[in-house]
């Protein structure tokens, strides 16, 4: 049995996406339990029309829903202790949930997490991972926004944890790992990600294959398993990517509307646009998973309709049954045992 | 009659594909002379062929090709002076050229022309502007990669250069100029581009509109003519665009292939993937523009064929033709003829 907190408020759609998402999620794993947290007048009324997810689920009233649009610091105040949030996230850290899950705003749900589960020890700052669809299949791109800027020891931190989601959600004993770089010789780079690169060559931890540096068209093209990089460039290589796909399939639509020719030759080829859609799903691998937290948090796209929450709950749902707390934290106390004395002066020059 | 310094050695195929797409340019640009700049025995071969060329060109021979592989250093060590690159970047010091073009590897064209070219006044660094495709045309991006890391200051220059080129390029009086961020409330940014916005709100500059700031996914939405950012951040966000692009092309060609219905459809819609196929066509937005140099020089993609070459010698062509320099020199004075004094500490205490 797996036990997941709901913050059934989040997102665009509130409990209309997320309840029916739940239920998708409860046909595909019988084993799953919720609890949820909300508003009465708002998921009780929801609720009462899925039988379904009722039996397996606890509803727990909450006064306050944080809104998408509040900063973190207005959520935290107004919403700590008792918004559908952080009740959620508070139940992992009561042990009466193994992962939380929200579609609820991003900055908020990382400060309540940060604040509420705080973060493992060894562990500075957390990061956001993304799976990200490639040719070869699915790699895991860290962070995309939860910090701004990274020393090189938060880098191999980000290495690590993304290399023990990598084990835990592909099942690979040695995830491969890139750090993202530029491609142009000599100035290449930041100097925390030539010393990122140092240090993790140095570690040669065995649960991983650090492969280097990569560039922004290898994420794309799958030649790691995990990509590690601060949330600056990373969300600005996430966003980038996601609207170039849009882009691309505006074209697409355009030009198959355009002439008759166009429209029957869609008709014939109906079930490979049908695949290619479904490869670039965004549905497929939506869920934003919080590393480096006491605790297992996923945060769903907030305009996610009931199958993206689905994936969401179902990423949580994998992690906790695959041990990615466990790994984790094994590949940290490897690495720590290993590393040499840290020069103090190189965490406390950088903010 | 616009002059162009050709370094004909550049590029993955060399003068095999920079002369035929001179050949080109000509072509639709009857008024373009070139004076082609590379080893005797590789390039007049390949000229005696064009006669068309010959005629609108001066050819000189050099010793030394700068690889695609040498590093800045070693090129500027091996090369200075002598390679064909050098003395395409040097004819346009010495007023025999209005611009340059090379395909050849963009470390040591950068190096090469900050050595001989210098920085316009006021200028610290260069940058490297792309051209970006979006769904309502095309917008400007930059720096793409000629410097790590940016204060406020070098972001609003990068501001300046980047409108003067959009004013140029795409014949707009006022480009919407937007500053890269992440979305993420609070955490929202590195203070060099906070700063850089109060900068550009207050210089309320008559040459641009500047609109806050934007996120990756508005790149290719079109959201501004401009969008500034330091070049990691930049080179990252444009590769994984280019990865994205390339893995749904992927995608489509394996999807389109699969079944015969497929293959039938595509007969039918072949007009249609036709015009998507041009609508991705790298090769026609093909150039990165280096800006903020006392003089015009665009880098072709090394690995670009005639078309692409010729795509990027025509935008050198238009920069010079719509009057570039000038352009971005009359914004740079209007700036500081407004902008208070510079806090000094402000521009030292970043490297």
């Amino acid at each position: 049995m797996i036990r997941i907190s709901i913050d059934a408020m989040g997102g665009d759609h509130g409990p209309e996406a997320t309840l029916p998402g739940l239920v998708r999620v409860v046909e595909r794993r019988p084993d799953a339990r919720f609890v949820l947290f909300g508003r009465e007048e708002i998921v009780r009324p929801v609720l009462d029309k899925l039988p379904r997810l009722k039996e397996v689920s606890e509803f727990i009233h909450c006064d306050v829903a944080v809104r998408m649009d509040d900063k973190p610091s207005q959520a935290l105040r107004v919403g700590r202790w008792k918004s559908s949030m952080w009740r959620a996230i508070e139940a992992v850290k009561a042990g009466e949930a193994d992962a939380c899950i929200s579609a609820g705003n991003t900055g908020a749900l990382m400060a309540m997490s940060k604040f509420c589960l705080r973060t493992m020890a060894d562990i500075e700052r957390p990061a956001i991972a993304a799976i990200w669809p490639t040719i070869r299949g699915e790699s895991i791109v860290l962070d995309v926004g939860a910090t701004i800027g990274a020393d090189a020891q938060q880098l191999v931190d980000f290495a690590i944890l993304g290399a023990a989601m990598a084990n835990a959600l592909f099942d690979i004993d040695q995830p491969t790992v890139g750090l993202l770089n530029v491609g142009v010789e000599e100035i290449k780079g930041q100097e925390e990600v030539k010393e990122a690169g140092r240090m993790l060559r140095e570690a040669a931890l065995e649960t991983m294959r650090y492969q280097g540096f990569v560039e922004g068209d290898d994420i794309g093209k799958g030649t790691v398993d995990v990509v590690v990089t601060e949330g600056f460039a990373g969300n600005i290589a996430l966003k980038s990517a996601e609207g170039t796909a849009r882009q691309i399939g505006e074209y697409l639509r355009e030009a198959m509307g355009r002439t008759l020719m166009a429209r029957i030759g869609y008709v014939f080829a109906r079930g490979a646009f049908a695949r290619l859609r479904e490869k670039m799903d965004v549905r497929k691998s939506n869920g934003g998973v919080f590393l480096g937290l006491k605790g297992i948090v996923v945060k769903s796209h907030g305009g996610a309709d009931e199958e993206g929450f689905a994936a969401a709950v179902e990423l949580g749902y994998e992690m906790v049954k695959s041990g990615l707390y466990e790994k984790t934290r094994s590949t940290l106390d490897l690495y720590h045992a290993r590393k040499p004395a840290v020069p103090a002066v190189d965490a406390a020059s950088r903010v």
